[in-house]
């Protein structure tokens, strides 16, 4: 996924601000989802959703106004209930930004719910073996 | 309503970004509407919800990290719909930015409706006569 | 200009939070100066600045998660002093929200000047007659 | 510090979005600072900056619209170029999120240089022995 930083993606400092580098995280999970055939819509409406339950995010180098960055992800476990997306942020070929997020499948009552096989089957397919 | 400038409202201009000063709007309607002792999760049960449909705001002069602002709100006009807030954000006594933001009383279908009576007669105290 | 919305756009209302669009709208007008051939960071480091003193938005009906909207941008006036951007956004040729911004053109003290002739020039190209 | 949340810190999943505590997270830095009398503005002129290195953030339970939430901090370790932050958001006494945050001191050309002895010593305070 490609992303192009603009004036409201920074801070006085002149940088990206840290915060708003979860939000391109975000963006390319949902485009990985969407890849793999998961909208997630139509998930929650079946019941299925996926809440962050831990990030761990290391800052390399910072991004600027004008930049055009790279996100890379993949789920790198998938377990019962959470699956943990890897995930990086480059400009031309530089990492800037590198990620662990957990992600926690809950039902519409906020209670965790093992991932359903379907979707575990489609997910297993984005992890390496 | 004070407000205090951290990195996260700034740009990389060095000053807080335009659409920020919407959020603090926002935050000062809330706090004008709880002081009338109005709730808006409680009228949002009572199906009575509030969206802007207009805004107008004016940039005079910049805010700065570390600032620590000052918003003014009242209501402006009150009408059977729609009520409209007039704004606006100071520093030590220095005009920044003023806006006018209409908001329109809607149902739980997205639908305009009128400002139910009882909200009206409580928002009629804090409009000009 | 496309945008996909994503979680990080929307409030808990369900859709895309008002101050938001002022975020694309931004996207979308660095993208037509860019569209022109000008660098909104070059023309900083000339000593040339463009920030914006006044915004009406209209809001006519709600984004929402997983919307792909489409953002148009034309030049609307230009004066010696500023410039008046014309957007509109609208997901399947249905208008959701359009925008007047003007800008005022400053110098790196913060203070108006003329908007220098030959952008003047290349920004008469995108402005109608 | 105290922090409520508006309409703007939440998604449409009705609860605040994961990036946003991020946010919270800087301001009670930004406090704890300016408890011990340390103003990141001046600091900067000095030549000392400090930048996010690195972030781990547990998610227990959401934030939700109109919550009241109590953001503590401390200085959990002051080394020689970095110093790690530990603060948690609760409501109510609930603990909701936790992060440490690690962030590192550089001078006005991005470079690590150690913590100046003088703020060293004053940051000593806020950490536990």
């Amino acid at each position: 996924m490609k992303k192009k930083i603009y004036y409201h993606d920074t801070d006085c400092g002149g940088v990206v601000y840290y915060a708003n580098y979860l939000k391109y995280f975000e963006e390319a999970r949902t485009e990985l989802m969407s890849k793999a055939g998961l909208d997630l819509s139509l998930l929650q409406n079946r019941g299925v959703l996926f809440v962050v339950r831990k990030v761990e995010v290391e800052y390399k180098s910072p991004a600027k106004y004008g930049d055009i960055l790279e996100v890379s992800s993949r789920i790198e476990k998938l377990k019962n209930v959470t699956m943990t997306f890897s995930q990086s942020i480059a400009r031309d070929g530089q990492l800037l930004v590198k990620a662990l997020t957990q992600l926690v499948c809950i039902n519409k009552e906020f209670s965790p719910q093992p991932i359903p096989e379907d979707l575990a089957l489609v997910l297993k397919r984005f992890s390496p073996e």
